[in-house]
């Protein structure tokens, strides 16, 4: 356990996590954190169009631009539950706020696990009851709350950046869950975000809209895009800051230190990517645009081909070849170089001969924990870093059996 | 063995396949079909911005709409070879023609293997003297045939059909390869196709075309498109029906016997998926066009979720609606019907409660070889049908470890 909090780590939030009974694991399945005060609020949501009830009812109740508090169980996803899955989740946001004494529109919900099962509301309730007397500041608890959205994870994700505005230090918290259809489409997992910033509604709309477009948007573990994922952010003000209300510097302090979180978040994801054993960073440059640098590094980060040599530490580049040939992205076979860890493989379109000692250099780089894969399309300055994890024997283990 | 013809059961071809030395292990990899007649000729070719030198070169030989014979060898695929390929593809076609006494421009050339390396010419060049001498008719070289064009597959790919044009018997015989990077791009495979139908080289072409838009770009075993492959149909006229030069009756029949010819091709291509155990269908249908079918269809045979769930016999209809939800296919949440094998899961977009009958029939459906997935919109009439196989640890097996 960290000893350092992270979504508590603003000033007047309150967390736990706890078990209520939903999955036979026995494993905690329920979650709420809360401030003490109003927030201004914002959320990016799955594009998947059969999205869960959860994510209807809270785009709902974040168009206000203000919440004060998200409740979020795991195990059951309330996804193709129709309108008795809109009830379900309108009713955790009542009993949240009745609890907490606030108005139930200003709680966020989200849920993640199965689809197409009715929630336990027996328990749910229940656990919403007990749970909210609980509810501290802390690393004990912040831990608690992380552990309460996994699924399939194998560790939970947290991360706390701060920054100075003035005189003020500003704290920033986040968690965050998903190692299965996690596909770039916003919002491809769930993350919750903590700050006691003040900043207008407006603003912290679309500065969250913009880190997730360069950190949870740029990354992958399969192709596969969720029906609930959901990026929530709460920012309450209690750091004491005149409230940023318009573009600048201090906007974009803010801007630099959401993206260092959302990055280091992601790559949390996709380190822990189902069945994953070490990640990957295409990086590409020279194409262009940044959409072409986009869908050659999507593809990249999607190919079952690339990620099956990753895994095997294999310098196959000519998968490279493949996904950039298939992305979509603007290509001239005779300008394309690739190389894999500074080493270059492929110039102008041509395998370059390799010396013993470069072979060898590369393959030691194939197998380190962090591979770096490295296309240069030499038609433009379009350029994206996208975050991928290797496909290994344990992706379909964990994924042949998951109702079953 | 079969003792069948396949791609000389058409009057007027000969073939054979041999082992040239391109592979380390000694599997047979240079392959040649040849009319004693010239044809007309079609091609259709991968959508991959990066295609290989036989790409390039078999465009520009089958634009006339006339050729005479094919080339093709396996273990290395001329792709990223730049000029040197271009040049060594050309001289696959000239030692092709010189021994056959043709026209070198009426060679058609493919190959297909690992990216990146220069063929072995002379391994080549010699091989391709031996074999001419030996091309025949009958089941032992079409299978010698089938054979040399094998990669990671398990089983030569093979089939034939008859059907009658007024007095006349025409004959369609084919081969395919390919069960990686088979994705539906056009053209994710090799296959070679021959008929001693006469037809015109703009008929042929059209119907090439449609039939492959229906049988090789409709299935999916990983969601990776080659920068090789081709799909070739050499029509050399000798069965001695009246030319087909117009739409008609006629040209429906071919098109109808050149279809069940492809989708059988296609159906052996999916069932031999690297690693694969099962094949299944997921049927489309209430679409509000062809193409959202076909979104929603392909979304589900390239998921890695959908595919690993068939492997695990786990009927987790969820990830079916995920699928159809990212798709990018119109989609309203509370129409949707799912089904699998016969047995309805969804109705309106909600689970249906199932009795232990019911429950039982539906693990034993997705325990057999062939699983049918049967996914309604119910928005309009847009249907498909696309062919996936499951996602097995043997998949990253085979493909972790492809060139080291």
């Amino acid at each position: 356990m960290s000893n350092a909090s992270n979504i508590t780590a603003a000033k007047g939030f309150r967390t736990n996590g706890t078990t209520c009974g939903i999955k036979v694991s026995g494993k905690s399945d329920l979650m709420i954190i809360a401030s003490d005060t109003p927030c201004a609020a914002a959320g990016v949501f799955t594009t998947n169009k059969m999205p869960g009830a959860p994510v209807v009812v809270s785009k709902k109740h974040v168009r206000n631009g203000k919440a004060q508090a998200i409740v979020c169980n795991s195990g059951v996803s309330n996804v193709c539950t129709g309108q008795q899955g809109i009830a379900d989740a309108l009713t955790m946001c009542l009993q949240t706020g009745q609890n907490l004494g606030i108005d139930p529109a200003d709680v966020l919900v989200c849920s993640t696990g199965v689809i197409g099962h009715m929630l336990p509301m027996d328990k749910i309730e229940a656990g919403i009851e007990k749970l909210v007397p609980t509810l501290a500041a802390g690393p004990k608890a912040d831990e608690a709350t992380a552990r309460a959205i996994m699924t399939t994870d194998l560790a939970p994700k947290t991360a706390h950046v701060t920054f100075k505005l003035a005189s003020k230090t500003i704290h920033i918290g986040g968690i965050a869950k998903g190692s299965g259809m996690i596909a770039p489409n916003m919002a491809t997992m769930l993350s919750f975000i903590t700050t006691d910033l003040a900043i207008t509604p407006k603003l912290l709309k679309q500065v969250l809209k913009r880190v997730a477009d360069v950190s949870y948007n740029r990354i992958s573990v399969d192709e596969d895009t969720s029906t609930s994922d959901s990026v929530l952010i709460l920012a309450n003000g209690q750091a004491g800051n005149r409230i940023i209300d318009k573009p600048g510097k201090k906007l974009d302090a803010f801007e630099a230190a959401l993206t260092e979180l959302c990055k280091d978040l992601a790559y949390q994801i996709v380190k822990d990517g189902e069945g994953a054993t070490r990640v990957f960073r295409a990086q590409i440059t020279g194409a262009t645009s940044i959409k072409d640098a986009n869908l050659a590094g999507k593809t990249i980060a999607n190919s079952p081909l690339v990620k099956t040599a990753i895994h095997g530490n294999d310098p196959n580049w000519g998968r490279l070849v493949m996904a950039v040939g298939r992305s979509g992205a603007k290509v001239k076979p005779n300008k394309l170089d690739i190389a894999i860890g500074g080493t270059l493989l492929c110039k102008g379109g041509q395998p370059v001969e390799l010396t013993k000692v470069q072979l060898a250099k590369v393959v030691k780089h194939m197998k380190s924990k962090e591979v770096i894969l490295q296309v240069n399309l030499n038609l433009g300055k379009g350029e994206a870093e996208w975050l991928g994890c290797d496909l290994s024997r344990e992706y379909i283990t964990i994924n042949a059996d998951y109702t079953t």
